[in-house]
């Protein structure tokens, strides 16, 4: 069989087959955005997780430069940290570059790397070089904790509960689209959405202040669009759940980007990737005062999207027609896009 | 600058130059086997430790099976939580692979990780799949654990110190240059060198017992050659040290593999990468009986091969005739090789 043939998460499910374990050290395996394992004090989890972006496949240097690569791949992995309500702790960086690479671009990468780093207290703690033969590629890996009893997973999201975003949505790819055209004639009012793309923030103090004064019931990081993360939240919790389009918070300016290039904004926001935004679930009656309180603290928008259903409902999308519709992850599949 | 001028060395430099930090956390960072950090149960460190392996670079599918290579990976890995006197706990596996790869053969791949995993307690927590365009690669992160008094460092050999290593080396060069000269025709007593080649021992419970037995002063695995570690523990030492060839111990085989090539067999174990075995130094009075008890312990031979002398003295090997030349790190460089 092909990889192409199993697609992604058809391979996810295999690994998951052969590493299966009973042992109750691993506390969270593969299914969820960090591997959760027990670590040495006992009321604290340690965090492990890993990114890897590869040259010509998750950025290209035309646009991309060095710093906003190395940030970017090190916010990805402390996207995942937050996620689980932790803190990252230490990088380390896995690099493998064919020897012509300029060597004063590796110092941009490490930066950017430990610009966001700094911002979070995070040590880059090591790592390992190789060769490549032809591009560069990267392979973070992040080191966290959280304390056991605030791990926020995917997999226990309830019906009842009500479906909240933090930020906006669709930016990120809205900023992909306007960089990848080669234009810069768009002006200030849209840095936002091309800074979306290349610095994305990680919402870990966010996703600390929700653990702390919320009960969540479930989160994830927006990596791959909102239908995507619903999707998983659902698949893994066993429920059910609906998205009223009306609700995404999708910046002017992303509409107006998908209006440019004929595309649908409520596309770019659903299907398009690395919003790095949290997705979460709480029960109905405590989300009323979040968006007041994340606003508050954080500056931040906070959006109640949808609802956690049975799981007979299935996953559907009430569209601005009031219409219901399937609503498919068709989030980035790397093996069949 | 190019990173072939650099150098892989010269990189590394910088690299710690644009990481470093004065946070005491980091106890051991990019200078030695792994990155040590205070780990949340205070008389413990937790180890982190990565490597890379690139299609066409660090293996070749013709003679490596996917199960070899799974193990190989992770004996590099655990190698190096070894040569810290620490214990693997888990590790994450992230891959990079064309869309046309054979799930089989990832399948078979992970039964290599698992089978050493599994011999020593460990779990595969988690990691990361993306896309590579053309080849296959490998990134292993894995996360250990030593009590902080018992973390074995390369920097703190002291003149006067005896120099060990573990078991025989040599061994694996010799065995990659029978496999990749591809006869097989050597028949079952080259089945040892092939082995260390192929499925190489990380010396993980015979480093434990050193550290618990002996008072080691430094310690570091052999991963591209014992002319090149001696070089690691001398530079981060600020020691000298020499080496004797006649004492360097190889196997029979591996001098006849030498031979038939028109090679030496002093140079496969000099020079040769990946036995994977342990290089480490004790004060002189305490070497005598550590051959013996490894011995009894393990079954695996334990050989004083030089001396720590004072930094004056350089870095040098007595040969077989008594003359003394300067031993330079003539290991691997993977951007000049």
């Amino acid at each position: 069989m092909k990889l192409r043939e199993a697609g992604e998460f058809g391979l996810i499910e295999r690994i998951k087959a052969w590493v299966a374990t009973s042992d109750a050290r691993l506390v969270v395996g593969i299914d969820d955005d960090c591997a959760a394992l027990k670590a040495n004090r006992e009321d604290r989890l340690a965090l492990l997780t890993a990114d890897t972006f590869v040259e010509g496949v998750h950025f290209r240097l035309d646009y991309f430069s060095y710093f906003h690569l190395g940030w970017r791949v090190t916010a990805a992995n402390f996207s995942d940290i937050a996620a689980m309500g932790g803190l990252p702790e230490a990088i380390l960086v896995a690099l493998a570059m064919p020897a012509d690479q300029n060597v004063e671009d590796i110092e941009e990468l490490y930066r950017g790397m430990r610009a966001l780093a700094d911002e979070h207290g995070v040590l880059i703690a090591g790592g390992d070089i190789s060769k490549s033969p032809d591009r560069l590629l990267i392979s973070l890996t992040v080191l966290g904790a959280v304390e056991a009893s605030r791990c926020l997973r995917r997999s226990t999201a309830r019906p009842g509960d009500a479906v909240f975003v933090t930020g906006e949505v669709g930016g990120s790819h809205a900023g992909f689209k306007l960089l990848s055209a080669g234009t810069r004639a768009w002006g200030d009012a849209y840095a936002e959405v091309v800074n979306k793309h290349l610095t994305p923030q990680p919402r870990i103090r966010e996703a600390r202040f929700l653990g702390e004064h919320f009960q969540i019931t479930s989160m994830i990081d927006i990596s791959d669009g909102v239908a995507s993360e619903i999707n998983h939240i659902a698949r893994l919790s066993r429920v059910g759940a609906t998205i009223h389009e009306v609700r995404l918070p999708v910046a002017s300016e992303v509409t107006a980007v998908a209006e440019h290039f004929g595309e649908s904004a409520t596309e770019y926001a659903l299907f398009g990737g690395e919003d790095f935004e949290l997705l979460f679930t709480v029960p109905g009656h405590e989300g009323e005062d979040i968006a007041e309180r994340l606003h508050h603290h954080f500056d931040l928008p906070c959006t109640c999207i949808g609802e956690i259903l049975a799981p007979e409902h299935g996953i559907t999308l009430i569209r601005r027609d009031s219409t219901e519709v399937p609503l498919a992850a068709e989030g980035y599949d790397h093996f069949r896009a």
